[in-house]
């Protein structure tokens, strides 16, 4: 039997998805919750690979297994062995060829960037804080140029091990709510930390330090050292994973 | 010289506003920073005492100092000094005759509800968890009972030392944000435990354990023992306290 989970976690104390020897991780934690419940009988694989201080609002899962345990049961079962930093929050019924990584057709990430010049006790593990004056119409003109198919080479960390620096953006979403500006990215796939680098180039043109169309020349460059800094991990979620009508069927029988 | 300086916590490590031995306290994080910054200049007082692990959108503290260092520095420096999970979001100069439990003509508290039979781990130190469901408009119904001029003793702990149970609750407002019901109370003051012995008893309401008329009862009552249970400390934040306009004059000079 094939089930998709959906994961909820808030990134600050693990050190991203993946299970590595002596650190916390998501995938850690989950193994641990899984085999308490499970014991040998499951394997997972999962959409993405977070990184370290990156939350996650909805984080797609596999899990194969062979567990008489029903679903209500499981999604309780496991959250009885969750930490407190994390939750399996659905767990829906999954086509046998499902796979969360290549079934995609779409995800959505978002930054969040606090304008201020005092610490929000709620907000500081949860965002990225500025000084300001921020210019959001002057970051709403330069996002503009990244929609679209693009070689995205100049918004790739240097290790980042996709074969091919295209992608698809849909869409890039600015937002402000008070002292919050929220920067809502959706797309086919995005490369390893490209949604940070976005976040702090945007932010460059924000604080006037560049012009908006800045961003179309360093995208036209494929060259990372153009960019802005990678914007710090704790400012970033990610918020939900598309998949197509099919899985969505099976996901009627959620709870 | 003297200020008011608005807190902002979360109150989920602070046992509560007052200072203790042994204890990590709101008011003992703030004197720490304070020293650092004014050695033994200065003196300070709360307009409120919040208990442990309750939350501040906005905590009034009037500090007196002689000190010749301008509020924005002070506000800069007592930021550096605060720990992370605590900060002065803005300082006022305030009137010399300014007390700020004495001058508060009103005060707005919130808890926050969050109905689901899963953990959010963005939520769990923010809000009381019920499995539900929840029925709001009881609740709704319960809470017009509690609005007006009243004797809240069924409503107030054991150990609350306010002379008189009389209080003037101005109003009560429940609204559903997806799963979290979020109560508002605005009112004159409060007794110690008041919102969260509220809270408690709407609760059993939603759940409906009990019909919204058993809340007129249990008011006319004035006995603790038949409203529902306190409520824990960690859906409760003290959002606003409100002052006249001589106050509010003053901080037009704030930053």
């Amino acid at each position: 039997m094939r089930y998709l989970l959906w994961l909820r976690y808030d990134g600050t104390r693990f050190h991203g998805w993946q299970r590595q020897l002596g650190d916390r991780t998501v995938q850690g934690e989950l193994e641990e919750a899984l085999t308490a419940i499970l014991g040998r009988d499951y394997s997972i694989a999962s959409s993405s690979r977070t990184d370290s201080g990156v939350h996650a609002l909805r984080h797609p899962v596999s899990l194969r297994t062979d567990t008489t345990i029903p679903p209500l049961g499981l999604l309780k079962g496991l959250n009885s062995h969750c930490p407190q930093d994390m939750a399996v929050s659905e767990i829906w019924r999954a086509p046998e060829n499902f796979r969360p990584a290549k079934s995609a057709t779409g995800k959505t990430y978002r930054y969040r960037l606090l304008e201020s010049i005092v610490p929000d006790p709620f907000e500081e593990r949860y965002s990225w804080r500025r000084r300001g004056p921020i210019d959001l119409p002057a970051m709403v003109a330069a996002a503009r140029h990244l929609v679209g198919h693009h070689d995205f080479s100049a918004f790739r960390a240097a290790d980042c091990d996709a074969r091919s620096p295209l992608r698809l953006v849909t869409g890039i979403h600015l937002e402000r709510r008070g002292a919050m500006i929220i920067i809502t990215l959706t797309g086919n796939a995005f490369l390893r930390n490209m949604v940070r680098i976005i976040a702090g180039s945007l932010v460059q043109v924000g604080l006037r330090r560049e012009k908006p169309q800045w961003i179309a020349e360093i995208l036209a460059s494929r060259d990372r050292t153009l960019a802005g800094q990678t914007a710090p991990p704790q400012g970033l979620f990610l918020v939900d994973v598309n998949y197509p009508a099919e899985v969505l069927c099976h996901g009627a029988h959620h709870f």
